[in-house]
């Protein structure tokens, strides 16, 4: 336990550790109260998600390379995926939807722009490798059409063709699933090179006790499980309360809360000049959201989800995630950044937001 | 005076300056002569974008470096301003949208083709430098973005939505100019080398006196102005003559009027196999369409129309625009060009002419 | 007689000959067998398509440079020209623009991903010369975007509009076939360099004498042509039994088809880390589907078609065509690849021809 108290005094992020307890005592006394519920899981998934993310990152340095890479990879986006089942449970499939096409997004946009800003503010001009950059946002690129491609290609009556939908979308799943799997045999077997420097955590954390590790994984991931539970319950009334829309609430807060951990990673390192690191989280990030976690979702809404969950996104959705992307693509082909690049690409995110605030998509 | 006539006798272009008393004449003798003072108009807002321009140039290289960016940078796209000014004092959303969309593809598909077919027909290969071509075009592209997300996101009903439309219109406009303001830090501040070659005027036109140069400015925005009152009131009742639409007027007629100025020194600057100054005129310029000139126009609608207007285009102009920017990021990724590359950009822009020529948008 | 006799025994694919008789006799003596007749065409066209590529290489190394690059050129699609003929004399338009879709489709994702999976098995990384691949892709792009611009910018009614439609179709097509006579004369006359190496056939094959290679094109051309009715008879009823429509016959097993000889091509230089080569087949062949096949077709129906037929895409080709060319430009821009980018682009391949399977667009 030591390591891990060492490492809660320092990281200040940690602190929000408080909310744990605070959120379950708050739904037991007052489980009325859905906004102060809302807040409550909100600041305490944050830390949470800091945890898994070192817990992980421990437990795939003491593994071994391999083993180690693809447990980093496949756990990468833990915290999503709980939030995302908690959301499939109950049935809400647009804040589950949401969540994906945010999470894209907000890793692209967000997470990119928000590095190329903070590092701009202390480089003049910082360069990455542009060759890496370009394969990355390439392979994102195809992973977000593969994801798209039958939402963006069939005109589907809601109604009628509910049945075909619902294969498209396994057979997309099956599909998706076996290009991540393809894809980790080349990150981490035939090609590791070209993805080496993303993979590495901070050089000032020291791993973790391999029991540690392990224990704090499954434990934390209880509790995000379970605090995404009163997060999903409140999240649809405090949304009314406050005048939102799922969408927004699974586009925006669960992209930016479950994105927190692997965010704190890529601004630090673009403000240590190190945007490889930046550049690859983010990209990885998306890509392994929409080949990994999308699919996965599709597949456990049949074992666990009220009804059958489709891959077919509304309209703008489809939109805002291939203009990410593409704009992603551009933007690294050059290998340089400044800061406006980065103040650009948060604008379209805040524009993003804006729009889906006032004109929330049609209930499905 | 003395730099001014000398102007006027060297450059052809200026002696259709002859025609702006011409078309204040026509008026008053012949105010029901719609093709006529449509086409002396046109005519004569030509030489008087190729003044503004010349005197906006002075001004900025008279008041020294920061001053004299943005100055230029501000009033470069004046005339295409003023006349949609114009546009909107009389009502016609239509036209104003179309010149704003227009004015972004003509930037990109007609000015750059044609100066890559201008330079190629000189030069075998031309080569510019592709990493300020990418940033350049990865901006445009971001604010073309920003300007469409609304548009390209938004499925709004024509009817029930209007006041969230306005909203986020006005929003987006904010946000646009701000953006637009941080851009000026950014490429006459703190990244100027960026942005250098493409300030600066031809090395062949001597600066004018800066009495002379503010004198102009003043004088020829008025008749600009003037003019414009003209064009617009005629251009309605003329396009039904020639069985045209507002749509093509704005997007075609208004474009290439109010940016044959620009498209001069662009030209000029192909021709002298110094293709890094067309690319910068014209991503700049387009840009600076996008993130100012639009915005403005929400912003003054709100004043001076006979009701707001807001910023959400027709699907086929979210499509031309989204086309232009992500083929010039393309073509100009490569840093070279030839003269069929210039062949194949026009062609497109031809295409999307025609097309709007026979198949026009429905009223809004 | 003897080179082609020895080309026979040498090359597996082409005793697949021997379905030619074969499905003329099966024609004649079981003339309602529509699936039979569909698999014995689709088996009969395939070695034919390879036979015609080698007797249009031959002629052209024979007739000298300018000529041999024109006729190489412009009979590198023959067989999707005539198997699309045969098709727009029966009037089946959708078949035949699902082949021109298909087309462009295919020869990006599948040909060039089938390209990059093949050669980075056998090499780790290959490396091809982005600048040129750059160019390319830059005018598929354009290529694309031309074809597709009034599909994609208007908003037609499918009746009141037709002869809207029928006048944009007509002016396009001939805009396309400029552009691409002006094609010719770059990558033939003025630019011949950039292009060089796609042009030219494989080491390992020796020209045919020109009055055999002029026969065989006589007699194989109208061999397609004849199997090409049986096949385009078959079809539709065979299409029928299988539950397949015709527009996944045309986008997938007509483009399959028409393109099995370049495919060979493309694989094999890719197998020899000749990359260059794989890339130039694949995308100048997709762009002469855009400027030469598709405007031919279109003129054609006036004068062998039931009606005129226009140029209009379905949205979900449209879509599919577009993000087709920008996967590749993306992959591309790099200058490498490694199998897994194969693997991606044969997904998104995969997915579209899924998509298309189970949800086919509307009826015209």
């Amino acid at each position: 336990m030591e390591p891990l108290l060492k490492e809660i005094r320092q990281n200040p992020m940690l602190w929000l550790l408080v909310f744990v307890p605070v959120v379950f005592a708050a739904e037991s006394l007052k489980p009325g109260a859905h906004t102060l519920l809302f807040v409550l899981s909100v600041l305490a998934i944050v830390p949470l998600a800091a945890l898994l993310s070192h817990a992980t990152e421990s437990v795939s340095a003491k593994t071994g390379d391999a083993v180690g890479g693809l447990l980093n990879a496949t756990l990468g986006n833990l915290t999503e995926l709980v939030i995302a089942v908690a959301a499939l449970r109950a049935g809400q499939y647009m804040l589950v939807k949401a969540s994906i096409a945010g999470a894209i997004v907000t890793n692209t946009l967000f997470m990119l722009g928000a590095s190329f800003l903070l590092g701009g503010l202390k480089q003049h001009v910082q360069e990455f490798n542009h060759i890496t950059a370009r394969l990355q946002a390439s392979l994102l690129f195809l992973a977000t059409i593969a994801l798209l491609a039958s939402s963006a290609v069939a005109k589907v009556d809601a109604t009628a063709d509910a049945t075909f939908t619902g294969k498209l979308s396994v057979g997309l799943a099956v599909l998706l699933l076996m290009t991540y799997g393809l894809g980790m045999v080349f990150s981490l077997k035939t090609h590791r090179e070209l993805f080496g420097s993303a993979e590495h955590a901070e050089d000032g954390e020291a791993p973790w006790p391999i029991s540690l590790a392990l224990a704090t994984l499954a434990v934390v991931t209880v509790l995000v499980a379970l605090v995404s539970e009163v997060f999903v319950e409140s999240v649809q009334k405090a949304a009314q309360t406050f005048g939102i829309t799922p969408a927004f609430v699974g586009f925006i807060i669960v992209a930016l809360v479950g994105g927190a951990a692997e965010m704190a990673s890529a601004f630090s390192g673009a403000r240590k000049n190190r945007l490889d690191l930046s550049v690859g989280i983010a990209l990885g990030s998306a890509s392994q959201i929409a080949l990994f976690v999308a699919p996965i979702l599709v597949l456990l809404s049949y074992v666990i989800g009220p009804a059958p969950m489709d891959l077919q996104f509304w309209p703008g959705a489809v939109v805002m995630m291939l203009i990410s992307t593409i704009a992603v693509s551009m933007v690294t082909s050059s290998g340089r950044s400044a800061w406006f690049v980065g103040v650009v690409l948060l604008t379209v995110y805040i524009i993003f937001a804006m729009t889906l605030y006032l004109l929330p998509p049609r209930a499905q």
